[in-house]
């Protein structure tokens, strides 16, 4: 029997350790096909590597081809699988240095393509100096112009990536420019006033955010000099940095006629089926479902990828595994500002109907009067009426963000915030005040939901 | 109609705090009566005074006297309460400083006496230099001490106050030794081995412990200058610290005939109503229901504190609340060790009848490539069969301790430990690994119980 991965990431190669420790070489081939020169390796990680805190590059992968191949697990980087052909049950590869092409049978597929980053047609994205920071490659190649700087960096998006290479460019003492269409930053997953309030920090920081203005061309002739913007502004660039998001790699699916969901991402059951028995899919090419709407939703996060890829993995092994969904948790730091999110904003529990309302509270990460306090706000969202958890985010000091985790566990069991708000949590001066923010928070939050 | 508070502190002015916001001053009269100095300060910050790390001593008070005045509630400090007459419904209060004595009648009697230091019955426990760290005055005395060395000084007792004490002083340059009867220091949270864990660290920082023994004698003539173990060494000490613990202050109530539960504590239901109508106690002198085994406990802790007043306060006012219970959920750090505990360990839950495992966890704070990833271990203990997790353990590096709270939460609402390894807890670099080492304590666990 054989197991054939597409993909050599998170997905993928967690799936395949897991089907490897069910089933032993004697009962399961493994082959994964990687079309980069990477496996297995923490995307998380690079704009770290490009700050030059992390180093060297190496240090974000966490297992090479040969470690694989210690657990009878071949892996083929340099490899695009081009084609599934699902009635023959093969792929076709392309080995992309050989310039050959091969068929391979699989009883087993495992999808695992992963996300590509969204390149608008803008005049000017195909130059010399226009980057994406999705593979290690890209780690590579923008740590080598940071390296080479300082100078004037423009970040086109406000989300988590853009944010993390701005803060990275900054970090190496770059001038850096984000420019993003919306109104605040990380409009996707935190509310414009907390956005706002991340805006302000990266101001003292002396990162530039141009917002509600679109980038109308990138200039240059044989490398970018500079962004032009919809506000008539222009701001020079010796680098520029797409940070517009990532769409699920699809198409190969499609193309075989494997069942995509409504986001576009490939349909999956809570097992990681696809549509065509033997076919799985997991990660960010895949859809899971939102624990609190029971929609199907496309996420691209690391920790997706390595949970539905190992809930794959089990069950192409033999065992059963049912992955239990999502509620889109989120955290990054942008130098001392720590940003977290879980489940819904008021503006997406409304939209997806729910009768909801909302509760903040600001105060400090630690008693008030230890020196190290630093200021942090957290918003609860409730259901009206059953005070339940809807979702929550955080804006804060160092040690604020990673209580969103209490939220997750929170709106992962059904709680309302009434019952959160009295919860045991731990208190000690270094770390909260004697009731921590989260209770007060959630009793807002119940206190509106009455 | 009256409230009469015997107790100043988190409990009792909580309570007081409660009761005026849900009745005016015209409907109800308050007095606090408070033996000490101070009301209503933050006892768990006394050691970063003493360390210098906190100054002046009044940023520990949370609210004074005035700021009381001004909500209506009349504060007598100085002032002990020595008799309780429910037949008379009045309390004998004598005025520490003028000397006299008063009645004073009331409607609602809310008891917040706290809990007082164990002093072992030891030769020498009374020469001057052998100090408690309870209340702002022994602070203020300690800090004194402190600024007077760097001398040695010696604490009796491994518990959190004892430890954040040796942690003050080491801080300051004194040479710092640690005598405990137990094999491990904290035995009444953590396991031995955690505590081993802590006991390196405070090694590495030079602070010596000693387990194993039990203080003989305290030697001095007009001041402490050692102190003698049984294992027949002698510390050289020019200042000891008491940490061996505390008793609920419930003498009072139960003179009066208010009845006690078997902890010696205050007994009361989830209204914090004692077995006397229109007699409330709450905090450390007051029992309070453990979540796990629905038994009654004592511990002394602010959290506990607060939320009992607040709860008593709410229901003297007229309003209508319960105390869900408690966890007994702890935190410190010792430097730079964190150390955090949740509902019950291994071997309590077992002597409390349950057929339990547990499962440790050991890796790194962040992702393992980040610098300032720290070593971390967790354990979580769980139900056989049913995998409830039933209490939690954390000891690690600095972002260790406050992971707890996930567990505390998770213990709350009865989650299972399955169920939390796949919970969407928050995931960056700088953060966690992608797996959370709280996922894997609960796979662990979770895979014991079956």
């Amino acid at each position: 029997m054989r197991l054939v991965v597409v993909g050599g990431d998170a997905a993928g190669m967690s799936a395949a350790s897991q089907a490897r420790r069910r089933l032993g070489a004697d009962r399961l081939e493994i082959i994964a096909f990687e079309r980069s020169n990477w496996v297995s390796y923490s995307a998380c990680g690079e704009p770290y590597h490009v700050a030059g805190y992390v180093d060297p590059l190496e240090r974000l992968v966490a297992r090479t081809p040969d470690q694989f191949a210690e657990m009878d697990i071949a892996v083929k980087i340099r490899h695009e699988v081009t084609e599934i052909d699902l009635a023959g049950r093969t792929v076709a590869v392309a080995d992309l240095d050989q310039g050959s092409r091969s068929q391979v049978g699989f009883d087993h597929l495992m999808l695992g393509m992963g996300a590509t980053a969204i390149r608008p047609g803008i005049e000017g994205i195909d130059l010399p100096g226009v980057v994406e920071l999705r593979t290690l490659d890209d780690a590579r190649l923008l740590r080598s112009v940071a390296d080479g700087g300082p100078g004037a960096a423009v970040i086109i998006g406000g989300g988590y990536i853009g944010l993390e290479a701005a803060e990275a460019f900054r970090y190496r003492g770059w001038e850096v420019t984000v420019v993003t269409s919306g109104p605040s930053i990380l409009e996707r997953t935190i509310d414009p006033d907390m956005g706002r309030t991340v805006v302000d920090s990266m101001s003292g920081m002396g990162i530039r955010v141009v917002t509600d203005t679109r980038v109308r061309c990138i200039n240059g002739t044989d490398h970018v000099v500079s962004v032009g913007c919809e506000d008539g502004e222009t701001h020079p660039a010796d680098v520029v940095v797409l940070g517009l998001g990532s769409r699920p790699e699809a198409s190969l699916a499609e193309a075989a006629g494997i069942r995509l969901g409504e986001t576009g991402a490939i349909a999956v059951d809570a097992r990681q089926r696809t549509s065509v028995d033997g076919v799985w899919a997991a990660g960010d090419c895949a859809e899971a479902q939102h624990r609190v709407t029971g929609r199907a939703v496309n996420h691209h996060l690391g920790t997706i990828a390595n949970k539905t890829g190992r809930v794959a993995g089990i069950n192409i092994g033999g065992g059963d595994a049912e992955f239990p969904g999502v509620l889109g948790t989120s955290i990054t730091k942008i130098c001392d500002i720590e940003i977290a999110a879980t489940g819904l904003r008021l503006s997406d529990a409304i939209a997806f109907g729910f009768n909801a309302v909302e509760g903040t509270a600001r105060g400090t990460t630690t008693a008030g009067y230890w020196p190290a306090a630093a200021p942090i706000t957290i918003r609860a969202v409730t259901e009206r009426g059953s005070s339940r958890l809807l979702g929550a985010q955080i804006v804060g000091g160092p040690g604020s963000a990673k209580r969103i985790d209490v939220f997750a566990t929170a709106i992962w069991t059904g709680m309302t915030a009434g019952d959160l708000a009295w919860t045991d949590l731990a208190y000690a001066p270094p770390f909260s005040g004697v009731w921590d923010l989260i209770h007060i928070a959630a009793r807002k939050a119940d206190d509106a939901a009455r």
